[in-house]
């Protein structure tokens, strides 16, 4: 009998949610060492096979694999609620891009992102991808955060105090890259904002860099009815039509919202292999519409969930977007059996990170991968009974039940407090912005 | 100079909402004696006009009128997602129904009840209007909890081990009302199931008895479009005008769900001065559709929220249902402006005493009202930064915000704690439950 392995952590719970497989595993223990999951094992075996040199306990816990927000606008939190009950573009008009224009620095996108980094992790999010200007600013906040996150690169056909135009977006955009290539907890996607905001030249170059760089593309992608009908009447063809002519959509094409798609879309993403990233609380408040997640999800298109910008949600929450991406599922397709509880939570995590194309590394507890993990206490009395630990997340959890995480096993929130952030001065300098903004 | 006027109670907080008048007041302070409001000032002038013998701040917090859950089957709680993902018909045949007439009795009624009470304080509902069997064992366990609550007295045609036929149901249920009537946090209503569990001659006595007792009757209408269908196909007309046609409707009559109206029952409504409890979580889960909120407020209908009973939602949580209801509206009508925040936090306060007839009593913090009052915490991180608090209690805020509530002018919760309910006794009586309802 050879002696118990040393390793750097167990994490022994009530509950744990591998999600491959996709069962619920009965007082299991997840065997943490250099970031990485090694074992996965009932906990009565752990003592005999391994030391640990931490060892926690969470008696009245579900282990689960990091959410995955899978489009965000982070530093957007700094607009959180500045302006509710409007139509998207008397919204984007009147209260969002004068106010960007006027106060979009590197200094807003690190503070902005640094708040969404600590509201994502309290939340038991360990991933984002974030699209949104200065880039730079905000993977330095996520990286000091502890946040996993991919880097999207904004690419706009217009000039902002960012760039000036599609090739300035993109050179500033890969000098970022270059610059900060070097932090583990970050990859790159090229971003160009939307069909409609970028013309056939940039996409055309943007398409050749993810080929050389070997970069995915995401973009917001006919997230209103009246641009896809614009669309159709200035081209006679959809957007994603028109991308697809242009080379861009593919298994590394990620489109984001896809609420209103035309003849022959739904095919085209199949086919292609491209994948959806569905903001239920941003369709809805916005009142964009309803993506047809179920039907997405039946073609065998891979379908993430994001948050969108605080500014359109209000919060950056994946308990709450799963669980209106089960309500409006049923609702929009008149079957209560749509999404069911488990098929959001994949969305929310394994398919999440196949989106990001990190389905390698991260999305699921599996040995090999990295040990981005979340503690859910479902012991409080409001939870009582459960008789389904997966039906309890999506449906009675809220993100405050989150107590611990892990983010390539080093614990990023210890009792519902971020271990990294300086919280207090964080609350400081956002009570500075609000001034300023208001 | 007058002396200082002794009261019970002083609550100061960085904001009140007292929704009469709908604007948020800075640096308030609510006074309260003997159960009751008596004023509310501006904190600065409390010393010169009230000696309170209790005092408590409440630096980040908006205090507001408890909210009004106007529909739930609050035993429920002990089926709580016991069986989801599946269609009305089948989740009540196969599902709930087998397990009522197996094991609901009056100590199931009053155990899950128990537990619905403290989930619903712990979560700032401080009045919930409940359709049960044994509403006898629901009234004594709300008034135990401390919560205020209307009790529907349940009338089906067939029988159950509740009651044999309409008359005894009847007959039992104003038997308990004439024991429990001296209770002071209990009102009562007639509660019909539904038009197609309960025939005419029984609403013809239910409403001879509503008359003659002044007792509102609630009763469920129109949920799903199968239901609508087939009371055309079978009668002609629709439920709610066969319900006008036997008297049944008026100003204390309320629809919960109208989910599906037909020709005309809009307007019915209307001049009828019937009012509507909208139930999103339980509308969208069982997949019967998006009632006409935002329609049925521009008619000037009064309008409640509801969780409908923890087994369909699976929680009882109003701050869900006011994001629901605020999204929802919005994405049905295609209006980004629909259900604006503040005409969410009314129906979930003010409308919901209005629709209950209890608005004479609470729904708002006005002198002479009781005191069912609310206090939540808007100062986490990850409410940061707060522009607007109405807008924050309807999209950022979760149940879990809620720190402290007064029924009566009694604090029943304590920085989350029940005070009246033994919380380890109830978790052990849920469990053995539990076992059984497995």
């Amino acid at each position: 009998m050879t002696a118990p392995r040393p390793v750097d952590l167990a994490l022994r719970a009530r509950w744990i949610l591998p999600m491959e497989p996709g069962c619920v595993l009965d007082d299991h223990a997840l065997v943490v060492d250099e970031g990485r999951i090694v074992d996965l094992l009932p906990a009565a075996d752990l003592s005999a096979r391994f030391a640990p040199r931490e060892h926690a306990t969470f008696a009245r816990h579900v282990l689960m694999p990091g959410l995955v927000n899978a489009h965000t606008h982070a530093a957007m939190t700094l607009l959180r609620g500045i302006a509710d009950d409007v139509p998207l573009d008397a919204w984007l008009r009147d209260h969002i891009w004068p106010r960007e224009s006027a106060f979009v620095t590197p200094e807003f996108v690190h503070d902005g992102a640094t708040l969404a980094a600590v509201e994502m992790l309290r939340g038991g999010i360990t991933c984002c991808s974030d699209m949104y200007f200065y880039p730079d600013a905000a993977a330095q906040a996520f990286d000091a955060a502890g946040l996993r996150a991919v880097i999207g690169l904004p690419v706009l056909d217009f000039p902002t105090p960012y760039a000036s135009d599609a090739d300035d977006y993109l050179r500033v955009g890969l000098a970022a890259r270059d610059a900060l290539k070097h932090l583990p907890r970050l990859t790159w996607m090229l971003a160009p904002h939307a069909p409609y905001t970028v013309g056939d030249a940039a996409f055309a170059r943007i398409v050749t860099y993810a080929r050389q760089l070997d970069l995915p593309i995401q973009t917001h992608l006919q997230e209103t009815r009246a641009e896809l009908d614009e669309a159709l009447a200035r081209t006679g063809e959809t957007e994603l039509a028109r991308l697809d002519r242009l080379g861009a959509t593919g298994p590394n094409f990620v489109a984001i919202h896809a609420v209103h798609l035309g003849a022959g879309d739904r095919e085209r993403l199949a086919t292609q292999r491209c994948s959806v990233v569905h903001c239920p609380a941003s369709n809805m408040k916005l009142a964009s519409g309803i993506a047809p997640v179920a039907g997405l999800v039946a073609q065998g298109i891979d379908v993430a969930l994001g948050t969108d910008g605080a500014a359109s949600n209000n919060r950056l929450d994946l308990f709450a977007e799963m669980r209106l991406a089960a309500l409006l599922a049923k609702v929009a397709t008149g079957d209560a059996a749509a999404l069911p509880a488990a098929a959001v939570l994949h969305m929310a995590t394994l398919g999440g990170a196949r989106v990001l194309s990190l389905e390698a590394s991260i999305g699921s507890l599996v040995p090999g991968k990295q040990a981005d993990v979340v503690a859910v206490d479902l012991g409080e009395i409001d939870d009582a009974p459960v008789y389904d630990p997966i039906s309890h997340l999506v449906h009675v959890a809220s993100r405050e039940r989150v107590s611990d995480v892990w983010v390539a096993g080093e614990r990023v929130v210890r009792d519902r407090v971020p271990v990294r952030v300086d919280v207090p001065a964080l609350a400081a300098r956002t009570r500075l912005w609000q001034q300023k903004l208001r």
